[in-house]
């Protein structure tokens, strides 16, 4: 089993195709706990006002401080020692990589008793925030008066002269010139870098991931979704004297809660046409396109034992994006959030229409994206059957179409030797290609592509010629020899006459991908670069009139967002704040995923019921704050984001202070684990708590 | 395999729960071919001036005294001697139910070459309206003064009166007293009820299906989705001298065309709240949710040759009313479409506002429905789950429910041994049982049933107790007795612990039976109810407003459309009006659902290529038009509707002259393959026509 790190990693995105970074929703009204805040520009009246605090700018450096960025997810130091606090979903690649047919550390968890059984992530790095320049100067003036390609090589001429000057090749430190307010605002965060990151605790997968998909956004839930990394420099623990300190304590309902991590992608400052296009055409398709592929993977995943083991992930990817996606349609069908977004768009088009200078530079780029959406309308569906969703995640179609691309290259003299390195090692690489997964994603591509294009579209025809898209899947899957990673690599150095004649799913991919690639840049010609030029200017209209009184789109970089514990109501439900660690067994039944871990059910009679388990708070955040801490107003840790409610997917758009929620693993419910459930006294001596 | 007779046949009006027969969109502008025209009150002037025409009542007499009505599909008279033309769709049942283990009627089609080997078609019958007469008056006498249950019975009981008066229990006719535009007018429709009714000739089922799912509701197809019936009365056919003269030529593009026929229900009179909550929650659920089990069916189906058989049915059913329900999502995010209502129902409120005695009368329905669609809103979805889609489609949990609220009533005293003679005829019916589909359907309703309500939704918690959707389902699936109809009969005579005990689903079932009763009992009251009388307002307001120069909803009686010979545009695509012939052979690939019907294939060389196959029209249809004669201006049948492009499922809702199409096939492929593909020389003398 092997299970991507995506909930509040880094996986929304993916929907928002048309349109990269923006900044963020108005924030000129602090009535919500809005905000994804920078930490040159965290709004310290309002919220020392709103709770009586008196939080400052060493308060804020001292978390910045604690804080760790690891692949895709978000973290926390929290001893002396270089230990880390972060969320089990982003650490289960790690495990699922140390695990061999012996040991299963993904079922069984990682528990060691001393510091020199703790095992390196392949890969993992960690990265703490130590500097943030404000470079906006330097980069206005970099391409000043230039245009197109000069002014882009310009650019990043001089984002490689900042980081060259400031970290200067040296692998202890990354230095990332980061675009905030698309423009408006350019900064160098500078971040101390840790190679050498080792697993130092992990439960069982179960106690991690109760409830699994029927729970996934959801609350009430009981997930022990934490685990603890350790960096290490020269085989030894790091130092970190700023780390959070350890408060085993339950926060209470209404107590300020502080999530600093790393939110990786919102678009809150799409237009309404925008909104309306995702709203109308691509979500309901997305979801009613997903809906039958997993449909599709339940009933193959219930013909037998190998067929369930080899569908678990897949099916758990597809159900989370499909919920993830879910939960942002229903934010844009509530006629309350959209008509916000609707007066937010009002108030600044006429801020930018009574502003006559402004109004000549900015134009009118919310009528040019309402005309793109026309475009995108009729360009849509080709564009995503035909070219972003092409192969239905078949992993062989993607061989393949890498293979066909590297020897069209190669004969037009453009393949470098360090792509077709690259490639070789990627294709080289033994990956488990599980072939009915094969057959039923290229299957269900062609079918729905036939469905949505129609039986007359000239690709369509191309595609399939005379065979129906589940034989036709069949037989190029079944034909090709892309399961062997001998074979890719060879077909590496074929030509495309050669490749042809080789493979048949190759051959068939090579006689389409023109087409799909006119496809691909039709709508990129009218859509993306357009939408993009478009949005830029939106987004200095709002710099222009809000200035850096509003937060910036999430880039991935470290923000902290403030709120209070607090629950929710809707439609006529309350849904309390807490829950507590009897809770769990309660609701085990016993049939998965509502069976409790075997750790837990074992100690059932020692622990102590009473403890806070999950808890939700009305913080914003969204995917890439995974593991972020959450921290109390006297900058100790309670708990570890690793969801939000089915309403906070909104978030991708706009914040809703009413329904939003961030949902967090507590430090009582992790002490409790580690006292009775996994008895691990060494660390719990190093986070300062009695055994 | 057996094929339900759905397309247009009626099977659109599901979607349109809560709201019953309306009258229709304003019709007030002719400029659109748009309506369902009851024959006493049909637009001949318009229709006279747009084609330079002089059709008269006399004309209209006479298409009406050669149309039929069938069960759930139209027909028409097109011999002296009782020969009926209607769709192979609308007569596969029939085919089915004919056929043996050695004789395939369905996969063969069903041709003979005496008229005495045609075969009586079981349950069928054919009916003529021969009277309409106006009942308004005595309909609006009765009951006057009352309400509630004793206008309720008035109101039966005048209706029993008039049916007794002109059709005094006659079993050659059918007295049926029609509601229109709501209460505003009531008319006596009499039919001549013809209940021998045989089978003449059917063609290969894959003739009439050509291109299956992929090609419904699409166009260009190759469907020669047409049969013969021939009614009979005493053993001898019956003479029908009013009868269609059949012209085998095609017509041109443009030429005026009439659809006569049974339309169905349409809800034309829904208001933008309504349409709105359609819109943007039970549509998307439904298609979401269907899209699910579509993909569970299509993965269960490629298992084997046993599951594809089996499968073939619920598959073909679920994908017509997917593609129907996505038809009318797209009509209703179609912001010209919604414009278009949206104006029409402004006109009508503004005409009500402006006249006080009116709007003294009717008051503001607009509003209560608004107010009735937030508390629909948030009930739907536990009354989808809980209620209306309980089971998912399995046929044995719908044998348990009947069973269980049987018991309690027979308990209560209250059910009658007519009743019980009715239930005991349908469930020891021999009905085919497919385990596995069973155990699919329901395991997939309990799978969305948690999903949609939360684990934490008490009645998920009491359908599921403690174990997982698919689990449980298996289990009482596999546990049930209710698969032997000795059993279900025997059954109907056990006390509710005697089920209990005897057979877990029902068991199972009648331990949730009063919850789900509760719910749909909630609905009814909050939703259903509130909704007819505010519905009724709004029709009242229309009557008054527009009077008789609209036509009313649909309601599966006579109803004629006027239009034209045209093909449409849509995304820049333009769709030509016709096919031809010689098409089918460049459209056959050998791959199901493309694959020529053996027929054709041997004919291919002596048929003629050139020949109109289907063809396009603006006429106004909706499910229940199935099989209706498309006629010329002469009052000759040119062809029979079978099916709308995938925009005229939006006329549930109104009708977009630039985008909805009625779909016919030629009487020009009909006289072609019963000269060429299916000889039938006795069939083209008695239809007029050279052999």
């Amino acid at each position: 089993m092997k299970f991507r790190s995506v909930r509040l990693s880094m996986a929304l995105s993916a929907v928002i195709a048309a349109t990269p970074m923006l900044i963020a929703a108005p924030g000129v009204s602090v009535a919500r706990d809005e905000g994804m805040w920078t930490f040159d520009n965290f709004p310290l009246q309002t919220v020392n006002e709103k709770w009586d605090l008196s939080l400052d700018q060493a308060w804020l450096d001292r978390v910045r401080m604690a804080a760790v960025r690891i692949q895709g997810c978000s973290a926390s130091f929290v001893s002396p020692e270089g230990l880390i606090l972060t969320n089990h979903h982003c650490v289960v690649g790690c495990l699922q990589e140390l695990s061999s047919a012996e040991t299963d550390y993904v079922k069984n968890g990682f528990m060691v008793g001393t510091r020199e059984e703790e095992l390196r992530c392949p890969g993992q790095t960690a990265e703490v925030l130590t500097e943030i320049v404000d470079v906006t100067d330097r980069m206005l003036t970099a391409g000043m008066g230039m245009e197109g390609q000069a002014f882009a090589q310009a650019r990043q001429g001089e984002v490689a002269r900042i980081a060259q000057e400031n970290c200067a090749g040296d692998p202890k430190f990354n230095c990332q010139v980061v675009d905030f307010y698309r423009g408006g605002r350019f900064a160098l965060y500078k971040y101390r870098r840790y190679e050498d990151v080792r697993i130092a605790f992990a439960p069982e997968f179960q106690a991690a991931f109760f409830g699994g998909d029927p729970d996934n956004f959801n609350f009430p839930r009981y997930a022990l979704d934490a685990s603890f990394l350790r960096a290490y420099e020269d085989g030894k623990p790091v130092e970190t004297p700023n780390h959070l300190k350890w408060n085993a304590n339950a926060p209470a309902e209404g107590d300020p809660t502080f999530v600093v991590g790393n939110p990786g992608s919102t678009s809150r400052l799409l237009t309404m046409s925008q909104l309306e296009r995702l709203r109308d055409q691509q979500l309901p398709v997305t979801l009613i396109q997903a809906s039958e592929l997993r449909g599709r993977f339940l009933t193959y995943a219930a013909s037998g034992e190998e067929a369930k083991r080899v569908s678990v992930d897949p099916i758990f990817g597809l159900e989370n994006s499909f919920k993830a996606q879910y939960g942002q349609h229903q934010a844009l069908l509530d006629p309350a959030f959209m008509n916000t977004k609707r007066q937010e768009e009002a108030q600044l088009r006429a801020a930018v229409e009574a502003d006559p200078a402004l109004k000549q530079r900015i134009g009118d780029p919310w009528a040019e994206l309402e005309t793109i959406q026309a475009a995108a309308r009729d360009l849509y569906l080709p564009y995503r059957q035909l070219a972003a969703s092409a192969g239905g995640g078949s992993q062989l179609y993607a061989y393949a179409r890498a293979i066909g691309r590297a020897a069209a290259q190669n004969a037009a003299g453009q393949l470098t030797a360090e792509r077709k390195a690259q490639l070789e090692g990627a294709l080289g690489a033994e990956t488990p290609i599980y072939v009915d997964m094969e057959e039923i994603r290229l299957g269900y591509w062609l079918s729905k592509t036939r469905e949505y294009l129609t039986v007359d579209h000239p690709q369509v025809k191309a595609l399939l010629g005379k065979e129906s898209p589940e034989g036709l899947a069949d037989r190029l899957i079944g034909g090709t020899k892309l399961t062997d990673p001998a074979f890719r690599v060879a077909a590496l150095s074929m030509t495309p006459d050669e490749l042809a004649a080789a493979d048949p799913l190759i051959a068939w991919v090579m006689a389409n991908d023109a087409a799909a690639q006119a496809v691909a840049s039709d709508w990129n010609q009218k859509v993306t670069i357009p939408t993009a030029q478009a949005a830029e200017r939106v987004a200095q209209a709002r710099f222009a009139v809000y200035g850096s009184n509003i937060y910036p789109d999430a880039t991935f970089t470290l923000r902290i967002s403030y709120g209070e514990v607090k629950g929710w109501s809707y439609r006529g439900v309350d849904v309390p704040a807490f829950t507590r660690i009897g809770g769990l067994y309660e609701r085990h039944t016993g049939a998965e995923p509502f069976n409790a871990a075997a750790g837990f059910l074992a100690a059932e009679g020692r622990i102590n019921k009473d403890l806070v388990f999950d808890f939700t708070s009305t913080n914003d955040i969204i995917g890439g704050n995974s593991g972020s801490p959450v921290i109390n107003a006297r900058g100790e840790v309670i708990g570890a984001a690793f969801d939000g409610n089915i309403h906070s997917l909104g978030g991708a758009f706009g914040y809703d202070g009413a329904l939003n929620r961030t949902v967090s693993v507590s430090t009582s419910a992790i002490t409790e684990s580690l006292r009775v459930v996994y008895p691990q006294p060494r660390l719990l001596r190093e986070l300062g708590v009695r055994g």
